[in-house]
């Protein structure tokens, strides 16, 4: 949220849902510049600082917006207050900064929706933990994993998350301005989605609205409640939800990828057990995070070609890393590249279809795109290209899986 | 608090307690740009706003700054964490935003004195509604109420308030520039002092030291810790204690005034039962202050005039409440001045000296200053004068009574 007249347009989106005879919990976060003063003034306090204190100056930016959400409501008539994590309570793990959401009580919220018709605003982001009554902080994209937990609690029909996207598209409309918005998604397709890149949700609220079946509908903040027809069934979004919910499936339902990767191929090591563990173990050690991982199985028994990707930003630090561990791991030499892509296509179809890999190797072959490495799962498969072709490669494969009309 | 610069010097000033073998807890107000910030925020809001909404909003600040100082003692290597009102608790009256404290719980704050050294860092100001869990804050002066209620639940040796002055004089010393900080002074002369318009602490806080017998010691916040001589019995400041505590106890304390009086004379009114309840009753109902009431016994047992003030800027309405009233009271005409000011002679000391308020009659009469009315108490004295002989009278009796020197 940026300011009061945000604030403003999301307490006509809650009355507009009263009005409709909803019984509403809203979740806010902080205004953005409020928390940048925050967290300002903390390491202004000091650079190293205690993430406990830390996390109890930076909470309250949500304490602010939701007592102010709560005043503009009340202002309109709509019957609102405010709670704060530590008053529901949301019980959280003591990792502060990035706490794990243990337990929410909702009974408060339920009883007041039906006693009083009282909307619930509370502070995202957010919890107590449960044994030092400390408040905690959920880290990055806390505020909706609050809202998916709180849905949860209260058994709510649906999580609507305001985002600055006004949902979930097949790819990045930047790149193929064909690309359509989703009505509906998968979790565990949102969940490869999510963590390829599609920037819209955190993959922890996706898991958790996963684990506890609750529909999350991603839209956008931007849209003004007085354009949105009433009568519509579903306001412009997209719904995160059961793939049993999903009547006709497409066999791919979207196609990310990233630009942010780096390939490095470590040439005839030994191929005998503890290898991998030989090269994956140091590179855990320094905090670099491997993601696709390809090795054949070797034409002469003796020796093999490990590849896999690391990001970009971590190239440097990846090979230095493995230069060091030359002699453990007895390998030949190093190659590899910052100029790749992964392409990833996704969808819960594949699993009943059989030759949807097939007949993108097919299409990239005759683009003379050509194939550093290949991964494969079962709602996704992942091909890393050279960059320059990355634009190319997801339009065709887009235009292939049908996502264009 | 001004920023995090004055966050600093506070830190310092806990870790000079702290080197002396003192436990420490430190209660904390908002840096003054917060405060603003959040009320000018609740103000855009709504106008008219849910006071336990705006009690949430305003809280942060506080909060902010007790995370803060908790951050910076953590950095200096003093062991510190910070306390919210509600995790302490600190139990309050529901009166949103001039909250009564009903009790405070500082036995976790001594345990940890005891077994970590830890400086508890407490958020002033707020508290937490004992049945709904709300917060709550206690209105102007708050942060020092907060204060000596902690100091009162944790046995304190003494109540440190840093204020914008260094102590508690005799007088203005922009009137009197001989005026001198008292060392000490008694809970019931610092009463009188506030209530006069002295205007270094509430009068509530200091009401609540006495209650709890609180040893409150007044002292400037602009002091460097490091000017400081650990071997001076007690730094600059005015120690606010019991009678009992001050071994010789002049007879006169202080000299207050206040220039913010007007005076109202209801002139002759029946002389009968009820008439004093015609007159201040709509007085009452209208909000309307009245402070000093002056009837004399009436010459011939018809009729009398009644004298009283009112602050200066509630005359015109006082007098527009009694034109109202006229034939329910039925006096014969009103007149009165706002040109007046009220000269206080405090001292616990006139208990037990006869003839202290003459010699203030004599020296006034000296220097042909008309004293309009006269109130007594047990430990002050109060004459109306006009307000152009304000300083002139404040130096007489600040004389008089041996105040210069």
């Amino acid at each position: 949220m940026a300011d009061i007249d945000r604030i403003r347009n999301v307490a006509r989106h809650v009355q507009r849902e009263v009005n409709a005879g909803h019984e509403v919990a809203v979740v806010v976060s902080a205004m953005s510049g409020t928390t940048n003063q925050l967290v300002a003034w903390a390491r202004d306090a000091a650079p190293l600082h205690d993430a406990r204190e830390y996390d109890a100056v930076v909470a309250t930016g949500e304490q602010i917006t939701a007592g102010l959400l709560a005043i503009v409501l009340e202002d309109m008539g709509v019957n609102a207050r405010s709670w704060q994590g530590w008053q529901l309570p949301i019980l959280t793990s003591n990792a502060h900064g990035s706490a794990r959401i243990d337990d929410v009580n909702g009974e408060e919220l339920v009883k007041r929706f039906r006693e009083l018709g009282q909307v619930a605003v509370i502070a995202g982001f957010q919890g107590m933990h449960k044994e030092t009554g400390r408040i905690t902080t959920l880290g990055r994209g806390g505020s909706d994993t609050s809202a998916v937990a709180i849905a949860a609690a209260i058994h709510a029909d649906r999580c609507d998350i305001y985002t600055d996207v006004d949902g979930v598209y097949t790819t990045d409309p930047r790149v193929v301005p064909r690309a359509r918005r989703l009505e509906k998604i998968a979790y565990e397709e949102m969940l490869e989605m999510a963590s390829l890149g599609a920037k819209v949700m955190q993959v922890r609220s996706i898991e958790l609205g996963m684990v506890h079946n609750v529909r999350i509908f991603v839209r956008s903040s931007f849209d003004r409640p007085e354009d949105i027809d009433p009568h519509q069934n579903q306001p412009p979004g997209t719904l995160i939800c059961d793939e049993s919910e999903i009547m006709e499936h497409p066999v791919v339902s979207g196609i990310a990828f990233s630009r942010d990767e780096a390939q490095i191929s470590v040439r005839l090591v030994p191929d005998k057990p503890g290898v991998a563990a030989a090269i994956f173990g140091p590179l855990a050690d320094a905090n670099i995070n491997v993601d696709m991982i390809v090795q054949n199985v070797s034409p002469d028994g003796a020796t093999t070609d490990l590849t896999f990707t690391v990001p970009a930003a971590d190239y440097a630090r990846a090979n230095a890393v493995l230069v060091k561990s030359k002699d453990k791991i007895g390998y030949d030499h190093l190659d590899g590249s910052r100029e790749v892509a992964k392409i990833s296509v996704i969808g819960i179809g594949m699993r009943s279809h059989a030759g949807v890999a097939a007949q993108a190797f097919k299409a990239l072959a005759e683009r003379q795109i050509n194939i550093r490495a290949i991964t494969t799962s079962e709602i996704k498969f992942s091909v890393l290209i050279d960059t320059a072709y990355t634009e190319l490669a997801v339009r065709a494969l887009h235009s292939l899986y049908g996502l264009d009309k």
